[in-house]
């Protein structure tokens, strides 16, 4: 019985990857960065070259659904699922299989991300539809991102045989999944070629993930199988209230995708895939000036200064640079964040003295 | 006849240099950028090592007087003289010497300024008291200032043959004054030797700078001949109001010291003296951190960040640095300005460009 190719998208990440900006309240996804869109409405929007609106997930927490719902008003509200608390990527793909279960089981999920930006849609969509014919045979796949510099915060996917074309591209056989590395064997990965970065897209037959659960992660497959069983149904809430705060909170990745036996990655290039990180990795998304300054500020006057961010909330408020280089500068009325552009990575630092010193309400 | 010793205080100007904290309507002498104390009530309180307080004039505009007034109440209301319009140094000194012509006509007047740092009060007294025996012989005296860098932003004053010992000190003729001079220059005299920066501070009694002004600013000292003659009289502010916007805006150098035949300039060392003329000038005056950073922000975080200033006025707002060197940082509420500290000499291109832009609610 061959169902129905679904979209997943993992919506309920926190992230303060671009503090101040984002924030526990409003994560990247819920920020108009790129455009005037926020990035989540660019996901959905360019998920619709493939899928159905109706086919569209989105798994998110309770906080984020009604601001997500607002912003994708063709999304129905039956396909928002809510987890009552985080436990995790891999009980959060398994909310989306138990409920496919439930009303199509004999669909294939592609699981992806609401944060990223894809420069490149229609190869996006090439790359979507191969993993799709993959998945159909069987497979558990997963989108990889060919590495164009050794980063630090990715993991790392080691390619295996090549299992030939599909597509247009050459599907691997995992050899293994790699955490995210030091610089030294980033580097020396990136020299040594034959590795993706690990993009946390996935894609396979609901039936061949509830096995892999089932093998892997047994406790959460039973719970998952309770919750699909009431799904519609009357005591859905109740036993979902029940079940999923005993969930230990676990990752795809080691839940499930270290340990498959086999599992097939496409490592895909030229898809202008970028995770947005960090304030830096604007620069590689968005057009700078003549500059290079990036300036999404309403009102700024600079003087001389080269590769500059400045983001800037505040329209009456006047923002001036004289003669500075490689800093970001992100003014959110509140907080007033003045970063070196290689340090931007070095964000969460500042997120654990916030912490340390209980000033959460600039978290 | 001999008169009484008084300190005429320069407050009038407007002055950008530290923008945007420093505005058209509080300048840089209202800023309690060293102590809790503004320079200008610094300035009071030093002057009072010498000066009782009804010995101390202020001259300054109408719209900063009871700003003043209220920062330093020791001094009487009739101790600030208004002038209606600004019409440069030399009309300023001009009121000042015209008061006195009135009070107290033996008088001798040291000329101050109200936005400049003096970290060494007992050598300054030390150098306004010698300063005060020579003026008593009739000399006009200059205190200049020994160079410790190649400085641009001051006029020179080119020392003569020495003159002999006055209160420890050696006294110099002026063998000439010289404008601002580009870097080269400015780098040779430091080299040669035998110059001091024109500090702005004059000691002369007002008989001696009454006759010349009427050599060399005959106009301006018929003016103030009218001035004098009505001071303290009924018809003093109609005579003012129809005189002053008749004066022709001069500079106390240009119409005065460097036409005088015979100057005597002081050379001052170890004064601790700084114009605080832009903000990396606070590095000089302020005390650093272990980290070289200037912190003048309630909140504040900081990683690894070293030799920046961070001025802010919000309270609630919280300023965080991460990995930025060398950079001033002012946050004024409307205005955020990011400026490298070797730059800091270029905010008049900023105000320029505020100018241009018609954006004069920011200057």
């Amino acid at each position: 019985m061959d169902g129905q190719y679904y979209a997943v998208i993992m919506a309920g990440g926190g992230g303060t990857r671009l503090w101040p900006l984002s924030r526990q309240a409003v994560p990247k996804q819920m920020l108009p960065l790129i455009a005037d869109s926020t990035l989540f409405q660019t996901a959905v929007q360019r998920l619709q070259r493939v899928f159905p609106p109706e086919r569209i997930l989105v798994v998110t927490s309770r906080q984020q659904a009604a601001q997500l719902q607002e912003q994708a008003p063709e999304l129905k509200p039956e396909n928002f699922l809510l987890e009552p608390q985080p436990r995790g990527t891999a009980a959060a793909i398994g909310l989306a299989a138990a409920c496919l279960q439930a009303r199509d089981p004999g669909a294939i999920m592609a699981v992806l991300t609401a944060d990223h930006y894809i420069g490149n849609e229609s190869e996006f969509e090439r790359y979507l539809l191969a993993a799709h014919q993959l998945a159909e045979g069987g497979q558990l796949v997963t989108l990889g991102i060919e590495p164009t510099y050794p980063a630090t915060q990715f993991g790392y996917i080691q390619l295996g045989e090549a299992l030939g074309e599909v597509g247009g591209f050459t599907a691997h056989k995992v050899l293994r999944f790699k955490e995210k590395p030091a610089a030294a064997e980033a580097a020396e990965m990136l020299a040594q070629g034959g590795y993706a970065w690990n993009s946390g897209m996935f894609i396979w037959k609901v039936s061949r993930i509830w096995e892999e659960f089932q093998q892997h992660m047994p406790e959460l497959h039973q719970t998952l199988e309770k919750i699909a069983a009431a799904w519609g149904g009357p005591d859905f809430e109740a036993v979902l209230a029940h079940e999923w705060p005993r969930i230990a909170a676990q990752t795809i990745d080691y839940g499930v995708m270290e340990r498959a036996a086999e599992v097939t990655v496409i490592p895909a290039r030229d898809m202008g895939w970028n995770d947005v990180g960090s304030w830096d990795s604007l620069f590689e998304v968005l057009k700078v000036d003549t500059n290079g300054n990036l300036v999404l500020s309403e009102r700024h006057l600079d003087i001389d200064s080269r590769n500059i961010l400045i983001h800037s909330n505040g329209q009456e408020r006047m923002v001036v640079t004289v003669g500075v280089e490689d800093i970001v500068v992100v003014d959110t009325g509140d907080v007033l964040l003045i970063c070196s552009r290689e340090r931007s990575q070095d964000l969460r630092k500042v997120i654990e003295l916030l912490k340390e010193k209980g000033l959460q309400q600039y978290l």
